[in-house]
Formats: C-alpha cells, sequence, structure tokens
C-alpha cells in the first residue's frame, strides 16, 4: 500500500463515524479530502443527512461539488464532530497542523466541536513535534519584523512561497514556517507564539484530539485518545 | 479651553519632540491627527527631513497631502519614536487604545520603536483602566463564537457597528469592545485574550509608553514614565 492508499483508507474508515442530522466540521489536505469524498458517497447512496463547516475554500468547494450542505461557521451553534488530518502527532497526542496554510480555519472549526478525529498516515507519527516545520499566519503588515523576532530567537523562521510568491490564506495573511526539528514543551512555545503581535495563529494543537485514525498497510488502527 | 483645543496643544508640544533624520510613527486618532498636522508645518517651515510610518489607512493620506514622506512599516527596520493617543491611561501608566480601529496597526508600529510617547487630554486618566471599552480585533471567520465565549466570561461583547453596519478595520476584520468597567489584572487579561484563536489583538498597551503629555487647560504636562 503506498500512501496515498495509506490516506484514502483512513478518510473512509473515519467517514463511518459521522452521524445522521449532525455537524460535522471538514478538514482541509491530502487526507481530508478522501473524508470528504467519503461523505458524498455517504449522502448520495445513504440519503446521508448532515451539515458540514468548511475548514477551507478549497473543501467548500470539494463538498459542495459532491453534493454536501454547506454551513458558515457562523451560522451554525455548535459542531458535533470534526475530521481533519494532521502533519505530524506526538506520542502524547499533541499535532502540528498547517501544512495546507489553513490552519487558522482548521483550529476554530476544532475548538467548536465536541469531539475531533485526526486522520493520518503512519509517517505522521512521531515521538516529540518538531520534525515538520511549524507554521504560523501571519499578518502581512509588519510581517517584517516578526520574522526578525523569530529569527533572533533561533526559530529559524521562512516564508512559505509558492513559485516564487508568498503563499497567501483565506484570510489574505503569510504564512512562516518555523524550522524547530525538536519541539521540548509544546505549551510554552504555544504561549510565547500566542503572545507575539502580528501572528494571528500557530499550528501547535494541543489537548484537541479525541480519537487518531492512523493507517497501516494491514489496516487502520483506532485510537481513542480522551 | 475645550477638548479640542487640548487635543491640538498636545499634538503640537510632541510634535517638538521630533528630530531631524529619524523615522516616526505616527498614530491614529482626533489628538493623533493634530501631531500630524504639526509635523506637516515643520516639514514645510523647517524642512525637517522624517520618513513617517502610518498607523492606519487615514493617517496615511493625511501625511501624504501634508508632505510628509512615508514608509510601509516592512520597509524600514526600526522606528525611532511613535507618537500616538490613547484612549483611556491607569496611574500606573498602562494604556487602552483602539477607539479608531487601529489598535493592531498601532500596537506593531509601537512595540517596534525605541520610544513611544502618549498624547492625551486629560480626561483620559483613571486609576484602573476599564471605563473606556476595550477594543478586540476579531477575524470574521469565527467570530460569532468568539462573541459567545466573551459573553459566557460576562465580559459584556459588543460588535462595534456604524450606522448599523459592522465597522471593518484596515485588515478587513470585526471589532468587539468589551465593557469591563474596571480592569484589575490587565496583564492576565492580556494574556488571556491573547490565547483566544480568533482574536487577532487586543487594546491593552502594557509596558509600553516611555512619555506621556497631557493636556490641561493652563498648558501641557510632561510625563516621564520610564
Amino acid at each position: 500500500m503506498n500512501k496515498e492508499e495509506l490516506k484514502k483508507q483512513v478518510g473512509y474508515k473515519a467517514a463511518e463515524f459521522v452521524q445522521n442530522n449532525t455537524i460535522v466540521g471538514l478538514g482541509t489536505g491530502s487526507t481530508a479530502k478522501y473524508l470528504v469524498e467519503a461523505l458524498g458517497k455517504r449522502t448520495k447512496e445513504e440519503n446521508l443527512n448532515i451539515v458540514g463547516v468548511a475548514t477551507s475554500k478549497r473543501t467548500e468547494e470539494q463538498a459542495r461539488s459532491l453534493g454536501i450542505t454547506i454551513k458558515n461557521i457562523d451560522e451554525v451553534d455548535h459542531i458535533d464532530l470534526t475530521i481533519d488530518g494532521a502533519d505530524e502527532i506526538s506520542s502524547d497526542f499533541q499535532g502540528i497542523k498547517g501544512g495546507g496554510a489553513a490552519h487558522f480555519r482548521e483550529k476554530t472549526v476544532a475548538i467548536n466541536s465536541k469531539q475531533n478525529i485526526w486522520i493520518v498516515d503512519n509517517s505522521k507519527l512521531s515521538n516529540n513535534l518538531g520534525s515538520f516545520p511549524l507554521p504560523l499566519e501571519v499578518i502581512p503588515f509588519g510581517s517584517s519584523h516578526v520574522f526578525n523576532k523569530l529569527k533572533l530567537k533561533n526559530y529559524n523562521p521562512k516564508f512559505r512561497e509558492n513559485n516564487n510568491k508568498r503563499v497567501i490564506t483565506d484570510q489574505g495573511n503569510y504564512v512562516i514556517d518555523l524550522y524547530l526539528h525538536d519541539i521540548k514543551d509544546p505549551t510554552k512555545l504555544a504561549k510565547e507564539l500566542d503572545s507575539i503581535t502580528g501572528i494571528l495563529e500557530h499550528g501547535l494543537f494541543l489537548n484537541i484530539v479525541n480519537k487518531v485514525i492512523v493507517g497501516y498497510p494491514n489496516g487502520p488502527k483506532i485510537i481513542n485518545v480522551r
């Protein structure tokens, strides 16, 4: 099984946890797209009746194209279950997200959800966080000074680019990735980044996930975290 | 002297602290506009050579119209002195800003400045902070949930409106004002607000100001804070 097949496996497995008549947060990225695909199928084949809350414009487009009803997060008063990918998950089930530059919306949807499931292939598991660069969404005004501050702290910041142009988020902001390699104290780092003016949100997702579904060649493993 | 004259008095007094060949942060609001006016005069009459960094689009327009050179904050590597108004200043010289919905840019400019001067009429001084509502700049996506969270904390949030339409900041975001009346521990509150996803920046300006110029009917009083 290649990585793509593992992603499909966990996307489809996670879709089984979605119940009728619920509000479902829909993640963003290469794994979450299989979840949305599977939910589209269930909507058609089983008449599954759900309202989706998308974590990005591209997820919203995909879901709508498959016949899933979408509401804006501010049109619902709660979300029952959010299913999303993750870029790295530590052995104590903290996570890094934002590889798809959607972590602000992903976090907003996640913290307003009663339950969160993360779906990953087995390559995303690590002991400590930090092998995946930590994404920050940064307001353009003053971003060079935020960058310099992070550089002085030896956090190895890099503006994320695509074809030599800075990546722009759904909110119109930049992404700075921190190449930290090993994050010893994610809670402390989260507080520090929260306090820096100009950083809208960082990609540390702490104490959020309830269930992790990991893709392995011999089948998905379901881990109940909290 | 009416309030307008007091504002003019401190705006012009503050302009005297601006030195030739420096980079100057230019505040926003009804008091800061007199500072910009005075700097425009000095630019014309004394050939004062400064670069201004504006804290809002409207300050930028005013400064340019008066012949002051303006650079974007990301085009300069530091700011020598920023002069701005304040909505409330406590007896220990902490401040609330954001009455003009510009506090994100104002804070970004302030924290990247070597020196900060606040200019206020004497009505802005109070014992504890909180009689002026505390402004938050909030990202539209998820803002209803941020609002509900603040309501549950009994922070008396209110979306700021103008002619029945939500005020939009220079970054395209909303403003929520917290009617707190008395802020007992500004540092603790700042940390709490920093940690809430969706709040770009709050209007607490702590340990920032170096000098306060207060307008009184018998002349400006200059207070050296730190």
